[in-house]
């Protein structure tokens, strides 16, 4: 029988009590697919007392983090803290400089510190695994590092912030406001401790910066991200999207342009037809675009115990194999910097606006946006009883430089009550 | 620099040909990516005088493709000929025993001959990948096999045969005959050889018998597989589907049941809102389960030439880097005979019939079902000219014998004009 793989586990939270009870339930198979036994030689987090629902007795605690990641019986340091520095870092790299191989979950952390780290594990020889990071328990990592390592990476698209995507597609079938649904999911424990990391984007973000890094064989770029949330979509955008055959949804997409690489996390129409628009509440997908392959979507679980648990548990039997690799892909020295696009290619616009209702303010509107280069591809006018008259147009394909020219201008009519909404619609 | 990996490459037609593109062109990506040159040192092939496009004046020439699999200078034999044995088998065989690894798009040769072949490379230390082989450009195999290890699998279920899903969808959206829509595949080439191979399920079942193989840790079984092709759906069952909500597909689903293990490769009905029903023409579609993780789907092109060299390179590119392991994800010697389940787990099931047109005869059907404990969960009787009526029935779930059993009574009740169509609606 091969030695077994030793575990230490920092951070028992949700994943650190499904990656326990996985290795407790599933030992046989486990040791039956990678060749030897797994174990769990020690554990740590906040509080030693609290009832986790999983036996811990057989595991040494430890009150320290970095004591678990320096222990000697410990092969894989399993780091399940989370924050993008603080205790996570440093028994990362604690981990690392005493030899240990580490598996996270920490999209935080590799996406602000995964050069640093990368290169840290790559002069020691070790492997910084990271496939619950993003979109839970999609293998999204593998694939595109492994499964796709024969194409160049074209785009790389995704909705991977659960909680953002229950809250748009609850916002729908329930018809409720933004505010009512975010209280509702803050009530049910589906945000962040800091909601703001969830709707204002930033944990998909975060995702979205590694997966970036991956594709495109650049530094992780998480401030090169041209970054909204959805806190300013309304229930009336959602029902004008939906009448116009579109979804709202919550998109990261990064891409090589002949200006840069462009990588943004915003909220984007779908068309009604995209897979991407049959995404209800907690689900993921990614999509990846190869020019060898076409493209690829994968979907699943973007977080939860078992979904997160089993990507972990993807890492550390890779590990146990003996398959470990470069950090994001080729070697982090080798990885360049990358320079941010600071336009987006041309799309089509979606538009939502109330107009003052006086003869002419529609041709103004127009006139405004053909003098800007921008061609309207649709428009609606809605019956209205107030003073304000509810306006759609979806636009031509037009560059962002063009449409923010005309926003700035509408300003000027002395038409518009209050501020349009302009969103991107997404081609999938 | 390390030292090339050199491949050998036995095949040239569009997967062979999209290969040797992919390692001309993208050099400096795969050796960034693997940290060392691939290239290719022999090929061979049926024609050596053909114009495929593609410069292969630098590879030696072998007519015989044992002669490149024995190669010296020769360390992965690429195996792109096909054929469950004959010249590909033997010269896998003659690789494997040479120390060479393999790496082979041929489903077929390891549906019937894999067991054998896997026991040769692992007692020889040597590999067999095969990304190439299930769903084309998806990756499947290193998801299921890897990405996914932690779980233990409970369905693995899929539409993996594109040239079978061209049809039906085609049947559907130009409202035309299997026949018509056959020829017209088979005039545009989408058609193996041996067309049966598409059309009677065999080779979307070669498939199955693979995955089935890596996710319950059993010795492949083709012959356990229950396989019916769809020569026999008409676009009278389409229609009849789409009626009741619901799309006809290929649908490969393996399961463990109570009695053993369940494979099956059949027409089945899915419901319009499942993603398998969005799948149009030659596209893909695997959806995996596990304990854990849940359900992941992946979606992709499901052959030609860029997707299939994509996934081969998959592989090339993981044997660069070390990546082995044994062939079906555990070592051969410790898979299991699958005891094969030899009636599948109840389901719902669609009935077409026609009734001759006499009082009662609806009423004697029923009572038929009913006697038989196979209850109605939806009927419709159509308008009808002629003397036999049209009846839709949907069943609550029932078991395979409960329906045989009333299908077998039905033939004595003399008001069947015809035999009737029965279909198992899968839930997905």
């Amino acid at each position: 029988m091969s030695d077994p793989l030793r575990l230490g586990i920092a951070g028992l939270g949700t994943v650190g009590v499904g990656v326990v009870r996985i290795i407790r339930q599933q030992a046989a198979l486990l040791e039956a697919r990678t060749g030897r036994p797994i174990s769990i030689s020690a554990v740590s987090a906040r509080s030693q007392g609290k009832d986790r629902g999983v036996n811990l007795s057989d595991y040494q605690w430890e009150d320290d983090p970095v004591a678990v990641a320096q222990r000697d019986d410990v092969d894989v340091f399993v780091e399940l803290m989370g924050g993008e520095d603080g205790p996570a870092k440093a028994a990362t790299e604690a981990a690392l400089k005493a030899g240990k191989d580490v598996v996270t979950a920490n999209k935080a952390m590799l996406a602000i510190n995964g050069q640093v780290l990368a290169e840290l594990a790559e002069s020691k020889g070790r492997a910084i695994r990271y496939e619950a990071a993003v979109a839970g328990g999609i293998p999204v990592i593998k694939t595109l590092m492994e499964g796709l390592a024969g194409n160049e990476i074209t785009r790389v698209m995704g909705v991977m912030n659960g909680s953002c995507n229950y809250i748009l597609t609850r916002m729908e079938n329930a018809g409720k406001t933004y505010q009512e649904i975010f209280a509702e999911a803050d009530g049910l424990g589906y945000l962040e401790a800091d909601p703001q990391l969830d709707v204002g984007g930033i944990d998909a973000a975060h995702k979205l910066a590694i997966l970036s890094s991956i594709a495109f064989g650049t530094k992780v770029d998480f401030d090169g991200i041209q970054l909204e949330g959805i806190e300013r979509i309304s229930i009336e955008d959602i029902r004008a999207a939906a009448d116009m055959g579109y979804k709202i949804k919550l998109l990261g997409v990064a891409q090589r342009t002949g200006r840069g690489l462009e990588q943004r996390m915003q909220p984007c129409l779908v068309p009604d037809t995209s897979p991407l628009a049959q995404l209800d509440g907690g689900t993921n997908m990614v999509v990846l675009e190869g020019d060898a392959v076409g493209q690829i979507v994968l979907r699943g679980a973007g977080a939860g115990e078992g979904p997160t648990a089993s990507a972990v548990m993807a890492d550390v039997c890779d590990i146990a194999r003996g398959i470990r690799g470069p950090v994001f892909g080729q070697p982090a020295t080798t990885l360049v910097r990358a320079k941010a696009a600071l336009t987006q290619l041309p799309a089509s616009y979606y538009l939502r606006m109330e107009l003052v209702d006086k003869p002419g303010a529609l041709a103004k509107i127009a006139t405004v946006l053909g003098e800007a280069g921008v061609s309207i591809d649709r428009m609606r006018q809605y019956a209205h009883e107030n003073t304000a008259a509810p306006v759609l147009i979806v636009t031509h394909k037009t560059t962002q430089s063009s449409l923010d020219a005309a926003l700035a201008n509408m300003e000027n009519t002395r038409v518009m009550a209050g501020v349009p909404v302009a969103l991107r619609i997404e081609e999938v």
